[in-house]
């Protein structure tokens, strides 16, 4: 198992200690996220329960950009785009649901959705993990994605 | 004047060539936002007219992060604050709408919206500035807040 400063209420470091990530750098892992809001979105957290962007050390908040851009490479591989949306809310006034930080990569594809703004409303619904506009993958659906981007890391 | 790689339709590389920003390190600015949708969002630019997060190198990535948290530490002295937006559209089908890369910063405050993810909806107004909910400030205001936020570095 898997050591790190973790906090037992957060389903993010339980994610991390289940090891149910698709890569990972010295202190982040990405993970597939649970009710995607479009294919493909995934989340870039650190391996440690930091709260906050202010709370990472520079060295750290360069390691999670690059390692993003790993992850994106990645990403390409499984759900072909023309673009992302990066979006980090921090603080709980910013909307940050889960207090763990947490980089949102949500890959874009033209007329995707109606409007190309639409991605955020329905990210705001991970509120409600039972919302009909969000469904919640199944255990084995997040299994199986989880398992395809990793092994398309070596393709 | 200042010489970068710029493109003469684009207002962010106006901006730089007019020396609109308040803060900058060796390949950034940060300028503040024509239409805030709230007090204190701003914009964190490369002085080259860069279009994509993936056509900066490593180094310049990591620079933009570490410089965003410079330009928190001058957003704090003018706008106390209780977290922050950290948001980029990367490709136009992510709904990026000026071409050269800019990761928003918007300060937020408990209670400024009815709702914390509020603040999206908002930001895609920016398609039309003369929007009722998203005014667009004076040159003079503009001009005033830059000032302040220039100044409040070396208090």
């Amino acid at each position: 198992m898997l050591k790190y400063q973790n906090n037992k209420n957060c389903p993010f470091c339980e994610a991390i200690l289940s090891e149910n990530f698709f890569c990972q750098s010295n202190n982040f892992v990405a993970i597939y996220n649970i009710a995607p809001i479009l294919p493909g979105h995934c989340m870039i957290i650190p391996k440690n329960h930091i709260q906050k962007v202010l709370n990472l050390s520079d060295d750290k908040l360069s390691e999670m950009m690059i390692f993003s851009r790993k992850v994106i490479e990645i990403l390409n591989k499984v759900f072909p785009n023309d673009g992302f949306n990066w979006t980090i809310q921090d603080g709980e006034s910013a909307g940050q649901t889960v207090q763990h930080v947490h980089l949102h990569i949500i890959p874009r594809v033209n007329k995707d959705l109606p409007e190309p703004g639409d991605w955020y409303p329905k990210l705001v619904e991970s509120r409600n993990t039972e919302s009909k506009n969000r469904p919640k993958l199944t255990t084995d659906e997040y299994l199986r994605i989880t398992e395809k981007l990793k092994e398309s890391q070596n393709k």
